[in-house]
């Protein structure tokens, strides 16, 4: 039986909403056991349906990695532990990004191969149903050109694996489609990728989201700042389709006809659904839920940890890096 | 009289709709002097309403520096000579980028005290009627912290000048809000930025369109996938809006309700209206228009370059810098 650790505490909503994610996850998932981690008086709900363990400091948000290591006590750490001693398959937890990602990346270590870890996430494209995957979003502040080249591979094993695309088709993410082009860190990666048959080139932020590309790598720095500015973009744009609706009975009248279309939107643009950003190239299952966690996105985030661990990832990085 | 030069060829939709766009401004600003360079054959609607100078050659999309330099016969090269020569106070294309960039920078050299020139555009932000402009967004391939503090400088002149924005905010483009977030270069420029009574620290990208920026400063690498993530954002969620309200005559019908509304929202988006990109830190008024120019977008951007020759922005930045 998979065995999932999560951690409940350092969420923007508190404990109650990923509480409540648990409960609909074990529903409807019978062959999953969750370990929840956090302040036992939270965690009463969850007496009897699953394992509790009592960890009650929280990780601040801005914790560096020698404050997390040394918070021994907090349910992050509690949470990282149980990965590292294999008592648990998986992790996820919606607290400190830089706190969970430098207790997962120290204490469980990176694959052989691997230098840096990267947090990758699927994101929504123009053509229904088909996910690209961006890595890395964020773990990192700066990537060296060999780095890349092992987010390539990693992102290549996710998207076959994942979400079982045949013969995935890599991009480099650079300001121009030429091979000259980019970054003088992207310039170098481009010359080590080139002979992976997976490799197609560079790509443009604006043509990330089109749909012919299955990974686009990236530094850390820059692909955080994609992240955001496409999250941003969209978020601006769904304001104001709102606003014009909301205008008069007239407007929201008109509304009504186009609902369907603009739940089909929402449903492509839902963020939540994609189960947060996975911690790549570590030992073991990671995933960082968005730190405005509910119950759904919690839910989702324990179905895409089930499935990396179905899928048996990290060892399949281990293997192809 | 303010005189501008335009370079009508090298644009992806020829030059038939720069010469509308020449016309239609011409109709509308009496106090403004046109010289057209291009294919004297193409320019003939133009003949008696301004001066006309032949220079046939297109510089390629890709051309290198050295290349564009050695088309003295080029539309291109021969626009960026008039503002040399002092005999336009302004030029505008819609060709080659690199081409444009390198011809300008290398002829009209950057003004004393600037060490590389920077693309700036105004974006829209959640605020109805108040830009943003970003910094560099696509110049440089990277940047150095000096550099980065030169386009914070810029920027406020710009925003305080062109946009009159009374004491601009200035931000640094970062992956975290905190201090001591940023890429490595980042992080420096912050240092060298601290002590500037407009600098509020770091902004993440997903912030960069709320309202509350005037200037946002980061290399031109950075920039570059800001703004194209922007880019194809909006691009994606216009067009499932568009598929949205197409589905049958009940959504068409929809749209009709929120037709006001969208085209509040197409207005705000339009990235056409605000004249394309200006070179700042040249001496002189450089504006370059997207690739697939209009009419509309040649007119808005020669509306740009006669405020900025007005407003005489250069001499702005070198007193400024």
């Amino acid at each position: 039986m998979i065995k999932i650790a999560i951690d409940t505490l350092g969420s923007d909503n508190g404990s109650e909403l990923i509480v409540q994610g648990i409960i609909d996850f074990l529903k409807d998932n019978k062959d999953v056991s969750i370990v929840a981690v956090g302040k036992k008086e939270e965690l009463t709900k969850l007496n009897g349906i699953c394992e509790i363990v009592d960890a009650p400091e929280i990780v601040p948000m801005e914790a560096g990695p020698l404050e997390v290591m040394r918070m021994k006590n907090s349910s992050m750490y509690q949470t990282v532990l149980l990965a590292k001693e294999g008592k648990v398959d998986a992790i996820v937890s919606s607290g400190s990004t830089g706190g969970f990602l430098s207790s997962s990346t120290l204490l469980l270590k990176t694959i052989p191969g691997v230098n840096r870890a990267a947090f990758i996430s699927p994101f929504p494209t123009k053509i229904k149903g088909r996910k690209v995957v961006i890595l890395d979003i964020g773990a990192s502040n700066e990537n060296s050109p060999e780095e890349l080249r092992q987010f390539a591979v990693m992102g290549e094993l996710y998207s076959e694996h994942i979400l079982d695309v045949k013969d995935p088709k890599v991009y480099l993410l650079s300001n121009g489609t030429e091979d000259k082009k980019g970054s003088p860190v992207g310039k170098e990666a481009f010359k080590l990728l080139k002979d992976d048959p997976h490799f197609k080139g560079n790509i443009e932020a604006r043509d990330a989201l089109a749909g012919f590309a299955d990974v686009v790598v990236t530094d850390g720095f820059t692909g955080n700042v994609f992240l955001k500015a496409s999250e941003g973009m969209a978020k601006m744009m769904s304001g104001m389709i709102k606003s014009a609706f909301k205008k008069n009975l007239w407007t929201k009248l008109g509304y009504l006809h186009v609902r369907k279309g603009m739940k089909e939107m929402s449903e492509t643009m839902d963020y939540k659904s994609t189960g947060g950003a996975m911690l790549l190239g570590v030992n073991g299952v990671v995933v960082k839920v968005h730190g405005n966690a509910d119950a759904y996105s919690t839910y989702c985030a324990i179905r895409v940890a089930k499935k990396l661990v179905e899928k048996d990832i990290a060892n399949k990085i281990k293997e192809g890096i």
